[in-house]
């Protein structure tokens, strides 16, 4: 498909971002070209448009940006087989080489070889973008864009929860609810945990678990996070931690409530290397703990599927704002301020 | 404790059972007496009241029977350490030897020498019951006795629904709806399965299924539930199967309305081998196969907790029957007639 | 790459096959020429060969049969990345659609839309054989090509033995010996097994289950397999039973030596329904039942090349009788007989 | 059983300790008296001995201390059912509760009410050891008591390699070789591991770890231990890392060397918080991590006697040395120096 289209661009180093006309993205024999419906702003974004350490290092400008979507499919290439014009679709954001040790023995999310959407290649915040039809992933058609956007966030939320096991009849502590721990708080009440505890600083935030299902809400800057679990927890702590902060403080607190035996899914990513207390919150408790990158290929995007079906989530709430991509610096100030959940972005309008 | 109570007796072999005045139980160093509240009527309980063909070979009359029930505390042995008089308690009705190859590693629900409450020993449908201190489980004192007793049968159920796994965003089929196969339907509902599927001849029983969340109900005498089945999920069938019947045809329509690579719970008994298509039904399909006795010990009665803590659990329904003692041939009719859920005995009443 | 050359043929409906003189295939963009080295027979060769009821409604002649194989790449499609002129290799027979649910979720070997080499495509008993790049696996250059040969069957064995769970340290029972029972035999005792009993009727095979290190070998036309079993178990039986025969005496014996809470895994296919009986085998006894088809792509190619490389896995005496393609009658005829393990080919010899 | 027995006793706080005349231990209704043929130094005897500070605030002089030994059972308490006079056995030395959510749920190595046997309570070294029956362990006769003793140092070593799944086919990187380190060699190649690399300053013990099986052995103070491994590896790192050594520099390059969606069991104990990089040793890279402490029960006491069994491990080269019980001192002279693998000593003698 030939022609122009509206994108949001990293035109150069430095912070910002600018609304171009570039051309259309054009596709090869295995991809897909989608019209993107609703974009939504991911926290990598934000590092991007900031310019952040992270980002220096890591962008090379000029690049259109962003990676969680949901569109329709206007054109496919010669080889594509499975996907047709016409498709209500998402895109899985990290493209991988599928014949990595990795690819081949059911962790993809940890490809040797991966690229990212919006990060290595053009992104979403853009009228159209396209991705290799393996990344494709269609939509129930009863879902709403702005729902099937944030399924990559959703991923990140759903693949951390469910890290190592189930929550059923379990109880859970969310430490950090950004969009991400606000969906784990909301995916992990569906899930049937016993109890959901919800740690945060930002008081926003901190509400909009309580929206979305928190059993007990705590301010860590308020009161003691670990003794108010603890004493919510008959003494033995939670069994399953879920770390979505990266800050030293709030881990160590969320190694300390947790019991022992338990079970620890870090998703959050300390700048650099912290003190840690390997000795008491890992080795004497007898815990396990993973490290959650990403979404697993394709048991994640299944889950959550079969999670909408069920009819025991309901993550309407969490998407706060919504704006059309020419207003994309207030999107983005909202993100920086931290006062939402999930902004969503229409391209074109 | 000394003294006299009213008791369910099974005095002699043959259909029938009557009450009778006999002597409280005396309890050993390291047992606990328990005062009945409520005690429920198990299919295993009707089968020793019409003296089946397995009763006549188990049971050694005269045998005080009854095994699912809720009560208090009103005398402990000696040696007992983690019971104290007053405790709200039910108790894991299989008596384990806590030695064997099985108890020793996480498989007590399969003890080599297992001796069965109420069947083995003097049971439930007492004004009073000693157990084993080991075997004593307490009670949340926000549920009532009546949901209490019923953590037996619904301990199978919950037991069946995570063999081998959790259900959730996955789909299941029920098949076979009496008492248990219905606490499924609500668990497998409570843990976020994608849709239920209840079948079940006895249109009673179909409705408590739906009452209790079944996403369809299907009766196999009006309807092909493999047809119906295939159709609801994109002609893949269900990902996981629970089977509650015992009926060789269901057991086959069960297989048939299993996917490629899903998951079997089998807790329904025939009486007799069967015709089975193994290598369809199993070999090809790349199936998980699990057998279902008792429940885990004690990891499904924390389970059980838990889903009465997350609020997602409402098993209320399931009992629609509640009688004195003094009633128990209602009770037993009843049962035998199929046209209840559980039916819950007051003793002393 | 064009030209003719030698093949194995079925050319017809009914008892036999030919070789005959066929063009070389011609690959697609993503697809492999390897020259086969060496290629083994399959029982699902031999009932090509002999033409029973199975191939009848399966196989449509003309065809070129095998699919067990090794050789060296002679020329690659345009797009093929991953794979080069030269590379020594094997290939996976499955080949499978990618995007059903299975094939999405780590299930491939029970892909909804499989075709299999040498039985819906054109196979290696051939000087020349093409295959997707998607199923090529590079061999390691030190193992032989009669070894590397017979991983397609050895991959069942390892599919088998490690369905559920490990085998280590645990008591083994291998139901029928043909080729892949003795594989399994070997992989179990390779694995750390503590005791691995072989059950088999032809003596020949079963010399060869001992040869491989089986600890006792049984013929159960001499003596109880169950009881002989139990005695050396403490009265346990076994933790883990693997069916390999099909027969159904030989299932229900094997069911009946499996301990409580054991797990069986099921490869051997009954031709047809069989009487089982599934209360006392599976749901009394907490069994854990596992369907075996096909090899888990890619794991279990994975743990062959490991256990190749742990040097604690010799398969060599497994290999019987290595013959000419031209003398693939004598080939057959001893597969027929039972008097084998493995039988290797050398095409255009 | 009244008399006088010789053990070795820590007297009062401070180094050392000395060989006094006391008493036989008293057994209660559940325990059972044992007469010590053999008992091994563990690291924490060190500790005790030397008086370190974890010693200084948790021994409470005097005591008697050891916890690692094999001997005959010469009397048993009243309700004593499984064990008899004359038994040959081991203990677990963890004495548990049995009534906590860890006890009830499969993690009793994780009690929270543990108390330890030569630490808390009157230990092994010593002509007569009292436990309960519960935590007794038979032997098998053929298993001679050097052997018998190190159970429980070997069941550390078995708990940490099998943390989290198997390792066969699996390249393992063994990180501290002192004797849990080297009996995580032998059990990992007894397992079938791909590749064994022992990671080891003390060139004794790196010697000892190649001849229990190690592929190759690498001194970290001589080579870089990352980048052996990477490049014998394909330049993944490898699929297992288990750290015994607690050293901060060790456990960073132990994270190094994992692959990504590798796992890592940590036994090793850091004396104090350490700077680890959560990021990249475990988030980025998908990690799964197993705190360990403790033996399974009874999970890896059935492993070890299945190991035996199996006949593929062979763990006579790890002890060393064997000293009658009164030449202690040079005992424990050899292991402050490290020039040792397992150090035995013979009470009574």
């Amino acid at each position: 498909m030939q022609g122009k289209m509206q994108a949001l661009m990293k035109s150069r180093p430095g912070p910002g971002a600018e609304l171009v006309t570039v051309d259309i993205p054009r596709i090869g024999p295995r991809e897909v070209l989608i019209k993107v419906t609703a974009a939504s702003i991911c926290g990598t974004d934000v590092h991007i448009y900031t310019w952040n350490p992270w980002a220096q290092s890591r962008i090379k400008p000029p690049l259109v940006f962003g990676h969680e979507f949901a569109g329709e499919v206007v054109e496919v290439g010669d080889q594509v087989e499975s996907v047709k014009v016409g498709d209500y679709v998402s895109a899985e954001g990290h493209f991988v080489c599928g014949t990595c040790l990795q690819c081949r023995t059911g962790q993809m999310h940890v490809c040797q070889h991966v690229a990212i959407l919006g990060v290595d290649t053009a992104g979403c915040f853009a009228e159209y973008v396209a991705v290799p039809e393996f990344n494709v992933w269609k939509n129930d058609p009863s879902t709403p864009p702005e729902l099937c956007s944030v399924q990559d966030p959703m991923g990140n939320a759903v693949h951390t929860v469910f890290a190592g096991g189930d929550v059923l009849a379990k109880t859970v502590a969310v430490i950090g609810c950004g969009p991400i721990g606000i969906f784990a708080v909301a995916v992990a009440k569906a899930a049937a945990a016993a109890k959901v505890f919800a740690v945060e600083v930002n008081e926003y935030r901190l509400e909009l678990a309580g929206k979305l299902g928190a059993d007990r809400v705590i301010n860590p800057s308020k009161e003691d996070p670990v003794a108010v679990v603890k004493e919510l927890t008959d003494g033995n702590g939670v069994d399953v931690m879920l770390e979505m902060s990266g800050n030293p403080r709030a881990i160590d607190q969320g190694f300390k409530m947790l019991r022992y035996g338990g079970r620890a899914a870090l998703l959050g990513l300390p700048d650099k290397p912290i003190e840690f207390d390997l000795s008491n919150n890992v080795v004497f408790k007898g815990a396990e703990v993973y490290g959650v990158t990403g979404r697993r290929m394709w048991d994640t995007w299944y889950k959550m599927r079969g999670l909408f079906q069920s009819g025991k989530l309901n993550i309407e709430p969490v998407i706060t704002h919504r704006l059309p991509m020419s207003e994309f610096k207030q999107g983005f100030d909202l993100m920086i301020s931290g006062n939402c959940g999930k902004v969503v972005l229409y391209p074109g309008k």
